[in-house]
């Protein structure tokens, strides 16, 4: 298999991405229109430049009963060209804009519109939660189970396999709430402290209310080009799947998913681990980004949670990682915890944070500084669908 | 743009179909299953050797509120490798095959298994219409319209224009009814005559409930391979848009995305449209074959009617086409109309039967002799998404 970008390199040419929050003014066309028009903008494009439309959704046919979303979201902006609607769970993100990267490298397309956009607060908590839960396999969702008891069987096969205390928990949920105080498009800008995050209510033992992400509204854009000179490209994708449910697994205190995706991206990248300076990794719970970081192999297993809290905090909290000097940032938009996670959009929205901090493009007050190479991760169900994108800056 | 098989021509190794019609003791992981496994024995592989699964499906959000569609039908096939779901409406199936074609012409995948796959008749009429109708326009759903409404008006402008009598739009749905006949996957095997299906009744004026095809059960899968040898190749693929409703349109006789798409697929295969000696399309309704055979060029506007009225009836119709000898054949599986239209299977069972009677794989009885180049074409909502394929004999 070679490179994803053998014929040239990827460029990302514009990104877009509203506010996440509870956005009930909004529709997923007029959320997915202002980040279009965002990325149009700084891509400098017309959208007649645009050769495909890669709409990345999972709830809107089961939410709303609409369906041809590629072509529903084409018509809110004007285009009259090919599009494709993808679903992956909450990985549709990451899954958009793998295809969007393969239609480039088919040589297909040479500029690829990718759009991630989803509307979940406009129905009730258990519409919502039974929406999700369809992304998981039928025998766990007729015995009742949910993604927070999933994910809370996992966290305390996790806890049990490597002896460690449920507080430790807590430590993804404070960082990401402490970065996402910075990040004006997060959901929440709200400190919230180890304590507070132990003494949330329990909602599926061992985790918390203030272990899991929220339910959120919004959308990201990412116009991907094979002929334009870009300030940031993608040099690595990797899409790996697992079984649906957590009863097909030998080991449910690791992702097996997330390291075959990871792999796949960085050996097409040709970087090492250590030179990835951010990763914007999928913490739906706060378990998932421990099993994240380790697995893709930025420590050993069972040592997350303490390489995160002995992070330095110098704006970010910047984690040692060896042979890295500059230091790891995880989730310098929030994360999904404090940035939300409106399900289609957060893998787009993912790459537009990694291109935006590698190209200087966010605001001064959170600019991760001479960030070259930097790392997404998206993840559908409880671990069937894993994207991981490797970016980095430019040489030209 | 270069052709799709730049880098190798993209065989077809093995082909699957259930038998398409109201198919109460299945569901859609049974069905997909079924045409899986056909598909690996006709190709001699294990699912463990397959690279990536994409699956088209349109409904099953809509209708059984079941997401992560891709890792679902997965499970069922013991699969654990990546997977895709897309959704283009009725197109959704084209589009799965187009991005299997793309993801080994970017060299992401040695061998790809596509499956569409689509169960319809478990619900009411009134939720089915309501499910399928969410593929058109806002403003179109707003005001009330249904898709036979929507053709409907595309039927009256049509005969409107080309001065033709209602009756003719009979005769792409006696033609089909004969091919169904002879397809023992067909969900109707049963002759229509032309006083029959003009005395059925009125649906959407001019529209008649024989020009409708029906709601129907069904899979279809194939596997693409850019390694091995196959008696078939895909060696052109053609992917365009329009806007979403018929109001955003100049013209409503003609299918924009269908005239581009073609022509796309056919300057990627190389190919002369001479040379083409089967032509699957989407009959959605009858008016839908007479625009696709006069968009793709096969004779001018207005007059398919009566080219498929003046065929040669040798088991099939064999239409006279300018520099075709042995006769063009449109819908040797009976089309929408008589084969059948679950929506997601349509374009997956469309390459199915062109790459079947190209390596002279169905039953002798139904063999068009001869056939070296067919072609497929496969429409979303009213015309917003449009794939066409053309496959070849390979030379090997």
């Amino acid at each position: 298999m070679s490179r994803i970008n053998d014929s040239g390199n990827i460029g990302v040419m514009g990104t877009g991405q509203t506010k996440f929050g509870e956005l009930w003014e909004e529709s997923i066309e007029t959320l997915a229109k202002q980040s279009i028009d965002e990325s149009l903008k700084e891509a400098g494009l017309d959208i007649s430049e645009i050769d495909l439309l890669v709409v990345g959704n999972k709830l809107v046919q089961q939410l709303e009963g609409r369906a041809h979303v590629g072509a529903l979201i084409a018509d809110e902006v004007g285009y009259e060209g090919p599009t494709i609607h993808v679903e992956g769970a909450c990985a549709s993100g990451g899954l958009a804009v793998r295809q969007g990267l393969l239609a480039i490298k088919a040589k297909t397309a040479k500029r690829v519109l990718v759009v991630g956009v989803e509307k979940m607060t406009d129905v009730s908590v258990g519409e919502i939660g039974r929406a999700l839960m369809s992304a998981a396999s039928e025998e766990e969702y007729w015995a009742g189970a949910t993604f927070p008891s999933i994910y809370g069987m996992m966290a305390r096969a996790y806890l049990e396999k490597y002896n460690l205390d449920e507080d430790v928990l807590a430590w993804p949920s404070v960082k990401n709430h402490d970065h996402g105080i910075m990040n004006p498009l997060a959901q929440y800008q709200k400190k919230i402290g180890f304590e507070k995050v132990n003494k949330s209510a329990l909602v599926a033992d061992p985790l918390r209310q203030l272990h899991c992400s929220p339910v959120s509204d919004g959308a990201a854009a990412v116009i991907l080009s094979g002929v334009d000179k870009c300030e940031v490209e993608i040099i690595g994708s990797g899409h790996a799947g697992d079984s649906l449910g957590l009863h097909g697994r030998k080991k449910i205190w690791t992702m097996k998913a997330t390291k075959t995706a990871f792999k796949k991206a960085l050996n097409e990248s040709g970087m090492s681990i250590e030179k990835i300076g951010l990763v914007e990794l999928h913490d739906c719970f706060s378990i998932t980004e421990l099993l994240a970081l380790e697995d893709m192999g930025f420590c050993k297993k069972g040592k997350a949670a303490t390489m995160i809290k002995n992070a330095r905090k110098d704006g970010y909290w910047k984690i040692e990682v060896e042979g890295n000097r500059g230091g790891l940032v995880v989730n310098s938009s929030g994360g999904l915890k404090a940035c939300g996670h409106p399900v289609g959009a957060t893998g787009v929205k993912q790459v537009v944070e990694v291109a935006r901090q590698i190209g200087q493009k966010v605001d001064k007050t959170r600019r991760i500084k001479e960030l070259e190479v930097g790392a997404t991760h998206n993840v559908g169900g409880s671990g069937a669908t894993v994207l991981v994108h490797v970016l980095k800056k430019s040489r030209n």
